[in-house]
């Protein structure tokens, strides 16, 4: 008897359905614009919240009486983990999971020992994966938790533990191609600094920036055909991170020589503590070609911390989508449900019921925006809002034939312009009439 | 008779001088580190926040009662008002000051009389410069305060108001070279959006990327060789600014090809703004070569505004100068004193209380910091914590001389590595003393 | 021709309507739990957002052209601007509006002529709210504004300061009782200080706390009946405000003697500025019976202004309607648009807009709060969770029957307790059918 | 062989000392305002951060390799915790520590066995403190670690977990009791909410008047003279957390009849989180004669966390000492190290370094108060700036002999008063002298 057994697989019921434990708007394959849902949306299911985190905070230990959590240290243990993940994800009938090595098993006490533990039980997830269909967007290594990593791994002061942590990206990297994952995520909690007091942050970037060349390199000669993505997030744990948000990471990759290599993992909390709208580094992201996929969750807007809630913030999710949507979606992206129950929900049930909420809403999201899209009045105002610059002098301008002296003297002789409604509250209505 | 007839020269009088209106530090000819105290800092008086604002906030209007303010748009209340403004840079014996163009005069209703109205009060403050001594650190032009910027200067909608921003930014540019400027400054308040949901993100930038290699090419045209500066602000009023941190403009000033000519004005308000501490924008812009001057102020650490107070905590700006010195100072930057005193403070005496605050904190946090790279035992500690990087395996794994496989494999032949503590504490502790 | 006279009267279309100035959900007389609609909500228009705010903010002055703006101070402007409010009211077809003495018109020199011309415009406005059936929800005295009330009205160090605002709330408690306002409220904004150093803190509470006593005094010499309200906001303008939030005011009210007298004006805005959810202020204010009225805004979640825009959260104000429905409802108070449209939107049409969208996302919430009552489940969960203290030892404890002693005894007797899942995301999803 | 065995005692050297392990500052003996320094401060080492907490964070596991934190969960190794621990403060010289019940032994499975290990182990700290000398600040019970208390301990919806809570504080009054604590503290980490949905706000804030009220009688019947404390923080564990700041802990007293009975431990880092300079709570406690005890600390300007590191801002602690001796000080309480060494300062040496630095840091501040008190200017300007309350009309009003109709006909009649700065700028230069 697994831990998930007692709950029913969730089956869409419509949105009058008053079953908790149904979907009201995820049915994957209904069509959205031609495409069936679930390629729009590529769900996931990620490993550490839902079956590593005990229900622990900095206050009090975990409240969770998950089975699996103990069984030890063993491939046993890991195995049984993976049983009742894999059940989970069934339960669900969600199409992907994300992992990262520490999740999956016991690192053991040296590379060699981790190598081996990490095939181990990627021989048994790429069985698990067979049996039930469930494929991997992504995996990644954890260079934070372990004391070892207390200053960094990439970032270290320490060039042998940059090399360790070479050591686990390295392995990780191949066992998420062998597994067929769709992407690499790097996430750097540690890439960062406590205090500038001991820091030189300028060789630290240098570090990371040949970091992230390695393992572009690296991917090439494996014949990894996923994206390589980074996860940018402030601070947290560290005081400061190098990937603060999206234009931050920019800027890494374009010091380091690595656009067109690398793009980007956004998380919602993650702009949240950024000081961004989600929207914000979702436009920015696909404005320059750099989104790659989704951590779907939310913060809290009353404190500073990660909390990785579920998202319930249907207009927010909306507005995210419409914008990829009208952007063409995402490509070996996904939607990572990078999200926790709260240490009080220690029951399975409320598990599921984290999980069919962030995919309900990511439906109900989806089918907003083909909505909103198909209205054409929102991307037709903002269209025509710029419509001075595709033509004329406007047109010019932009592609650099005129000198600031002649864009001077046209404004001379020209009358003076004057500003025009920017109509924020109408379109703030008419963004109403979709959710 | 002048408003600041009364006043007093401020005048150095030593640490333990109980004259409010004394410099307890500041003096100007003393030498740090070889050179003197004045051309380390480049001290500078903002012309917007003593000579423009009136003491108005959101809630109420001006509380000042400057003559100056009360006598129209005209030329002879613009040089009234210069009058006015270099007695009280004398007063203070302060070598800069900084100013925009419309801080100066009225622009007019069109770019002609704006050109001419600059050209004339060009002319004053290019005999009071002569006269006083002080001189220009540098210019700027505002293009966020006139009804046709609501939406943006160069990142406007409107090509037309593109241009007229182009016109003004021509006029101030060219009049800061006549002015023997040290540096041209663009701050742009509202180069950012109300609401994504009418705004091109990447359209925006491009255009704002456009606009800024205009500056250049003009800069080098006319032949000043002063540097260009960007002010980083994230927000406010805009309620997104594309300037948002050191590192969002170097994203952007790499992604237009702008790097090598166009440097940082970092604002202690604007770190606080963007949830940085100022020191770490500092770090940012030292480590890529992109710090070009510094505006001092504070914000207040409990809510979201640009308050722009002086700066009074010693702890802090001793860090920024020990920065500084430590990576061998500014190059044609100085401090701007881009601070204002409060509303309540309605008096001329309390304009002079302010500076003189900011420049002893200004000279005291140097001479702390000159006292801090003597004593070494800071810079030892860091250098020494990076010295595996420098020789060895470190240094080949920087250079690119080995592939992850090679990394990995080296990690896997070491022993493991240990974490060595970071001292933070005890660094803490250090910095105490010299403050 | 008003300014407004271009612009239809907004009817009800329904949810399907596409004509972006119809309401698709307020209906007026619809019955909501057997009362009429706008009888649960008493809607407002507030008159200095829309009637005398510039389009104005720190970095730059007034984009809108409003006419009535340019006449002056005389009374004729303020009959002017009367008239195009009124006719904007009726474009509405709102019930209530609220205003401040300097709203309508200019104070003068002195209380004398602050008296007159209030008396004057009164009787104006008595004349127009007779002809238009609009009535008063609250009137409200600026004492913030003017200069001398930089260092606040009645915590002024100055007791003549604190006489002369007492002198302007006399006056305005009159005309509003005068008008038939249905409150009173008293709003800080320069109640508090810029800085410690030169406060004595209780002693401003202490002329406070008498302040308010005076004027409850007085409500009940004239016989008014309305609620007098104080509305809390934690800073801006001052640096700290004394209203900081509810609880604080309930510090106050039971401080000196109040409690009964006074309850809140809660701000959507103000409450994000405190650091809580709008939900929880108010649920904190029901709980205690503080609850008076609400001013219905928003504001930008990364930035920490009270940027007072339109209300557009469906989901926040669907709970905030859900409490107040469950709690009874408002007694004297309403619902007041504290808000404004943004400095972009310059056309007579975007004032329209915004109040349009406001009005309907109330309207909405209401019905949607009435749904999640039915449900049933949601009021059933919180009843059910704290079962256990309306009977047996929980109601011995509460009724204060029992010892420390004795409860710790029966503990040591009984079985060790157990937790139960709080079933959070279960919850969340149950909100989410209702929006 | 201890595990602070080969680190020096610390002494004081004076301030030229550059001996990292030598106070410079603190030397107990030496009169301020003619009592020993050591009396006004009563500094305490708190045992959860330096004995029980291994380095953990929310993103990896303890880094610190503490002897005591390996023996397990029996008396045995809670002894050996203790005679490092009782070692560690003689090495500092402190007088004080406080401690949680949790903190100091395991409570077992149930509350026979709570009050049986912890009656051992205070029988052992009795034995530690009269060798020793070291005194006892505070006491309190842990009612947030453990899993029954997820959903709080007073304001649980379970009585029985109310009840499992009041057997805890009991044990736990009556040992602290029993070791002459000089004060017992009650935080109340998780007596608050998680998310509204849930919670009855005013059925749980009755229960915890019930509870302190219960404490309060407990109190008095064992004859407990030291004071009973509260700490404010506004969240962290939970969303909200009903001890906010001090003035809401403030209106709880009040509401529940608690004035007079229970006073406030303040906590730097949670006026932070709360929004609010550490010196406004202080001053707002003060003014109502709740200030009771400190715990000293700061957290990070940047981030929303409670990170607990060393203050190390002379100036802010300057000018709460200031305050503090302005108003004569305090009572039973002192000042609490609630602070804790950075993950990555895993030596022994360096739980030296951060209370060396904090201890310094408090007697320069109290030095640094006792000087601007003897200079006198500060209080000074601030009893001149309200001298008009003292006497005549300022007396009058605050004396509530004049009604709201008398004031204003007085303002009436008056001259119109005029502002007059508030010199803020002038006051911070004065500061700047002073530290
Ligand atoms: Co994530
Ligand atoms: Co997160
Ligand atoms: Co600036
Ligand atoms: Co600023
Ligand atoms: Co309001
Ligand atoms: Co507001
Ligand atoms: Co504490
Ligand atoms: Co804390």
């Amino acid at each position: 008897m697994g831990y998930f057994s007692d709950l029913p697989t969730v089956r869409y019921e419509g949105p009058e359905s008053r079953n908790p434990l149904a979907f009201r708007y995820y049915q994957p394959d209904r069509l959205v614009l031609g495409k069936p849902m679930v390629e729009h949306l590529r769900p996931a299911v990620c490993y550490w919240h839902s079956f590593c985190w005990p229900g622990s905070d900095v206050f009090g230990p975990g409240t969770f009486t998950r089975p699996w959590l103990t069984l030890g240290d063993g491939l046993d243990a890991a195995k049984a983990k993976a049983d009742d993940a894999f059940d989970f994800f069934q339960k669900l009938t969600i199409p992907y999971f994300a992992f990262h090595d520490v999740d999956a098993v016991s690192l053991g006490n040296n590379l060699t020992e981790a190598r081996s533990n990490l095939d181990a039980i990627a021989d048994y997830f790429a069985q698990k994966m067979q049996q039930t269909g469930v494929k991997l967007l992504w995996g990644t290594a954890n260079l934070f938790s372990h004391p070892r990593y207390q200053a960094g791994g990439a970032t270290n002061p320490d060039p042998a533990i940059f090399a360790y942590a070479a050591g686990q990206v390295r392995n990780m990297l191949e066992v998420t191609h062998r597994l067929g994952g769709k992407n690499y995520v790097l996430w750097g909690g540690r890439e960062g600094y406590d205090t500038l007091l001991n820091t030189d942050m300028r060789q630290e970037l240098d570090q990371l920036g040949r970091f992230l060349n390695l393992v572009v390199e690296h991917k090439h000669k494996i014949g990894f055909k996923g994206t390589i993505l980074i996860e940018p997030k402030p601070c947290e744990p560290t005081k400061h991170q190098y990937d603060f948000d999206a234009a931050t990471v920019h800027a890494l990759l374009a010091k380091y020589g690595l656009l067109g290599e690398v793009k980007l993992n956004l998380e919602v909390n993650h702009a949240t503590l950024a000081g961004h709208s989600f929207e914000h580094e979702v436009a920015y992201a696909l404005g320059y070609g750099l989104l790659g996929s989704v951590d779907l969750n939310r913060g809290d807007p009353q404190n500073g911390w990660d909390t990785d809630q579920f998202q319930n913030d249907i207009q927010e999710t909306t507005l995210v989508l419409y914008r990829l949507l009208h952007a063409g979606g995402l490509d070996t992206g996904g939607f990572n449900f990078d999200a926790k129950v709260r240490r009080q929900s220690i029951d399975a049930v409320d598990m599921l019921h984290g999980h069919v909420g962030g995919l309900d809403l990511l439906a109900r999201a989806l089918l907003n925006a083909e909505a909103l899209l198909a209205d054409g009045q929102l991307p037709g105002f903002v269209a025509n809002r710029y419509a001075g610059w595709k033509s004329g002098p406007g047109a010019d301008i932009l592609a650099g034939k005129l000198s600031l002296v002649e864009i001077a003297d046209q404004a001379v002789a020209a009358p003076v312009p004057h500003p025009v409604s920017g109509r924020q509250e109408m379109l703030e209505n008419l963004v109403q009439r979709f959710i």
